[in-house]
């Protein structure tokens, strides 16, 4: 059993990042720029925005944070959007989720420019993925085909099941898996809440990715020797022996599966940091995008 | 066994455009226009955009058809379809494929407006598609789900398996199979050229999407008793004696499949009868959606 250790590897792509970005300093190029606009005090919100800004800070690029009211008004919010879209020196940006519920999601996230799109929400990017096109790909699910390829798992015609069919990981990880391509070529099958017998389908896969967000939900003998586990669970169990008050932990019933597994990834410390490690890759793409349609 | 008559229920839809069509006449309302781009003389090209023409004269349509010789450059097709886009007649196009080898069909495609874009092939909709929001729907996957609609075949929590993950077809029905709603809801297996054992995941098929393009491919003892065969395969096999010189066929070995199965689509007259009626039932909606965002 091999642990798909996502912390050092989302250390490995921040320092390779950060190596670009010192480059680009030495060029006298401009360094990549990431913007977050938060709206409200979600205290989870807060937490990942801030984790993000200070990763820019580390990484060497500049970052901008909105942070608006929560009584900000939809009109007020995309007037802000349009201007982050006409902003030149801003390469990518994200808005955090959830928003406040007198505010429309969707019309927001249609509202972002696809070229400054770097979570990789808007359809247009969602579609360019989806018919191998250059896109953004949405961090969870890049951050998976990431970890799958530095480990170089083999995926090549395995059957990958994916457990989940949400937009933001299920879904993609579903299309990208099953594309040519490295970390790809599996034969893929999407189960979700109308599946019948679920275990069916666990204990034949090669390679299970679960994003289902129940805890210790697979258990032992729901899988196969050998089997390849990605874990995109999170779920905060309250705990009062905890200095938080909580413990974190994923889908997977570790110490049952893991001994079965060929690899597995943790929670903490597997998806999880990939996702930002992702993000920034994408806002560094974003900046090297922008400059070639600057030059072009 | 049943027969999923594609012939019939295109012709249902046709009707019922027809009539809508009609009451839109009465009421002094504009009605669909759809436009096609022909480059070239490829004869089963010529075949399709004239055979698309005629239906949109039968059921009421005004239709465009625009002719361009093979030798057109792509910038004078590009300056075409920005026409399109602007002028408010036309509520949805078409670029017929494949286009001369000069071309670069993926920026003449990227260039059709999303709005007037009813073979839905642009990315927006592909991706607004697979985020379940209104778009149009590429017409060979429509045209299935609209079979199994209407002959209320049961998807829910059935295991389907769909063979092939082209853009226009495996792709697309694989995500919208695996959707919440009627016909969906489906535990999808997406198979291709490399998975392995094809035979263990089409055995296990309830419900069986085949868009290969090999001749009699699938075998009587690659399925299971009840399964519903969907055949996309449409060949030309060169035939002397035929009038034609050829005879259609499709991926699935009719003889041998038929009598296992619960449903089945034959070939010719299952699901390709569908895709021109799913193509006019988008220039309905676009015209609808046209009609909406003047009066908003």
């Amino acid at each position: 059993m091999k642990i798909l250790d996502g912390k050092k590897v989302s250390n490995d792509i921040k320092n390779e990042i950060a190596e670009v970005v010192s480059q680009m300093k030495e060029n006298g190029e401009k360094v990549p720029h990431l913007a977050a606009v938060l709206v409200g005090n979600d205290g989870a919100s807060l937490t990942y925005v801030g984790s993000k800004v200070r990763s820019c800070k580390r990484i060497g690029f500049e970052s901008t944070l909105i942070h608006l009211p929560s009584e900000t008004t939809e009109a007020a919010l995309l007037k802000e959007v349009e201007a982050l879209n006409n902003n030149d020196a801003i390469d990518g940006y994200i808005v955090q989720l959830p928003l406040p519920k007198h505010i429309d999601e969707e019309k927001v996230l249609m509202a972002v420019h696809p070229d400054k799109d770097v979570d990789g929400f808007h359809p247009t990017n969602f579609g360019k993925m989806a018919l191998d096109m250059e896109s953004f790909i949405p961090a969870t699910p890049y951050g998976i085909m990431e970890l799958l390829r530095r480990y170089d798992v083999d995926t090549q015609g395995k059957h990958t099941v994916v457990i989940g069919r949400s937009h933001i990981v299920g879904r993609p990880i579903s299309i990208l898996m099953s594309q040519k391509g490295k970390a790809a070529n599996s034969t893929v099958t999407l189960t979700h809440s109308r599946t019948k017998d679920l275990e069916v389908f666990t204990k034949d896969a090669d390679i299970i990715v679960s994003a289902l967000g129940v805890p210790d939900f697979l258990k032992g003998d729901m899988v196969k020797e050998g089997v390849v586990i990605i874990d995109v669970g999170i779920t905060r169990v309250p705990d009062d022996t905890k200095e938080k008050g909580y413990y974190i932990t994923g889908d997977v019933d570790f110490a049952q599966v893991s001994p079965k597994a060929s690899y597995i990834t943790p929670v903490p410390g597997g998806v999880g940091p990939m996702t930002i490690a992702m993000l920034l890759k994408n806002t560094l793409l974003a900046r090297e995008r922008h400059n070639n349609r600057k030059n072009a």
